[in-house]
């Protein structure tokens, strides 16, 4: 920092990928956005600013990687197209070939190496070999359900419990979202959905496989289970209509066991209509550490927030496939403040 | 972890330092307590574990440092003597000098570039050169007021504000506490400690400047203020009483201007009788951050954890004068838990 600008392409141009674009953009103090890949035909030879408000930033996305990574030569990658570690891991060699460091909001790689193995040695090997780091994060995974209980067990001298608890109102979120968590669904179209794995919350098995190897402990056993929440009145969101007794959204858990004790508990409820959304971490130990987060926080800005956030430390960082523990203090590097903080008012305003 | 203990020495044998004792004893899986140091002729020569439980432990305290160190060779020293590096900056020399990393608690070491900038580049000089890291940090100063409010502010996008507040309710902590924060003094008493400079919490301003160091904010001022809390009604604590009017300890404030505007601030109270201790930090960002610790961290066995936890991260850190920017993510290293999780009742057990 204070430097030269760290270049950045930015792969993969949804939602979160353009808010990726756009925080590059608002920081050209220290960063430089010099790609942007997309296959998606109704973007690729576009220039990217006109996919944001219409400006035009004078990078045009491609739709071939390899051509894109070879011309503009980045330092960093911000990489958001896939939850799913098999469909991205030839993107991501691809920009590691490239010799750029890579932070992926891929769910799977927040920790890949057990669900993963081969592809997880792969990407490290590939990572190590051009001295460049790769890590995936975001805020969940990335944030509410793994490293912030991390980071708190800091203060516990002993630990014997951990639970992490996230409610988020998914009526307040992306259409997407809602769709994600079967908004709208029947039972019976849920049961099917979730068969078929195309429901649910991508990565709380990944936060629990985190903390605990955080924490040192070797986990025997891992419990996951994924339940419809029903609405109990009808319901409608600025995208959907929501009859009482169809889906509202999930109840997705994951508990952690210890020489046949459960140690580790995640429990994240995202449905419509969800009251007082809220982010808890509650450790047993010495001292007992309980840590509110009132309306929780916000996914989609947050989770910009982690990957652009991750750059610099990214860079500081050892090369190979990382993880979250493995990076210095992750802290806001967005520009300094330059006009006058917003009132008592507007602080107040709800943040999820 | 994992293979050969860490040899670790404690430097100072205070109830933190003893603390410290106890947490190493317990972890002998992966520490291995090599020697004791404390210049207390009532301690010097004595088994330290005499001073715990009365049990011998088979290291015996000395009251040289520089031999003793010599002849342990601890890879760390947990060093806890005193709260001002202008008397400790000889004491963290010696332990360099023997090769060994060194965490301490001495609050003007979280962040003492600023305050003392002679001494820490000698410090930093000394311990590049012997390849060793040298880290002050603690859970105030250390956490709950800049590390934790670092940490949450990696979800902002943008951020204009940090606020941290920390409420300590003095009539449940230790005698040396109360009496740090003036309980029972009259205000006249009050006024004179405190231009003698023998009262309130040190660190605070250190808490303040690593935050804008983290966050990459030039601060072009700081606001540091100590007022009493008087006792509205008389009161009485384990170790002394306070008449309604006089001292019930302190509120301590400290205040960081970046471009003519505050953007940091710092609230800590610590009294006798305070009502719903707590802590509390507040982001002012994109998204907006709120994160509460009800009854807030409880700072003597969170102080030990603190110190415990950073010895293997020291240990895989850069070699220089550190802050807790530059070490990896903090988190709980205690023995992995073998007998069950306590119940519900001792969970809710008050933390503060």
């Amino acid at each position: 920092m204070g430097q030269d600008p760290i270049r950045v392409a930015q792969f993969g141009l949804g939602p979160i990928g353009l808010g990726c674009v756009a925080a590059v953009l608002r920081r050209n103090d220290a960063l430089q956005l010099v790609g942007a890949i997309d296959t998606d035909p109704a973007k690729a030879g576009r220039d990217v600013g006109e996919l944001l408000d219409g400006t035009p930033v004078g990078v045009v996305v491609a739709d071939d990687a390899d051509q894109a990574l070879e011309r503009s030569g980045p330092d960093v990658v911000i990489h958001t197209t896939s939850s799913f570690l098999g469909r991205v891991a030839d993107q991501l060699e691809c920009c590691l070939r490239h010799g750029a460091h890579v932070i992926s909001s891929t769910e799977e790689l927040l920790f890949p190496w057990h669900r993963h193995p081969e592809l997880s040695a792969g990407l490290d090997r590939a990572s190590r070999e051009r001295g460049v780091s790769l890590l995936g994060s975001g805020v969940n995974p990335g944030f509410v359900m793994d490293s912030l209980a991390l980071a708190a067990s800091g203060v516990c001298r002993e630990l014997r419990c951990v639970e992490a608890r996230r409610v988020v109102d998914a009526g307040k979120r992306r259409l997407p979202l809602q769709r994600k968590v079967g908004a709208g669904s029947s039972a019976e179209e849920f049961e099917a959905r979730k068969r078929a794995g195309t429901l649910g919350h991508i990565g709380l098995v990944e936060s629990l496989r985190l903390v605990a190897h955080g924490l040192g402990w070797p986990l025997e056993r891992v419990e996951e289970r994924l339940d419809p929440v029903l609405a109990e009145v009808d319901r409608s969101t600025e995208h959907l209509s929501i009859c009482a007794g169809d889906v509202a959204g999930i109840h997705h858990t994951a508990r952690g066991f210890v020489a046949g004790v459960q140690r580790i508990s995640l429990d994240l409820r995202m449905y419509v209509g969800a009251e007082a959304p809220h982010d808890h971490v509650r450790l047993d130990g010495e001292p007992h550490v309980e840590l509110r987060v009132p309306g929780g926080i916000f996914g989609d800005s947050a989770t910009v927030a982690v990957l652009l956030n991750a750059v610099p430390r990214l860079i500081e960082a050892r090369p190979g496939l990382l993880t979250m523990l493995d990076l210095p203090l992750l802290r806001s590097c967005g520009s300094v403040p330059a006009e006058g903080p917003t009132g008592r008012a507007a602080r107040g305003a709800p943040s999820a």
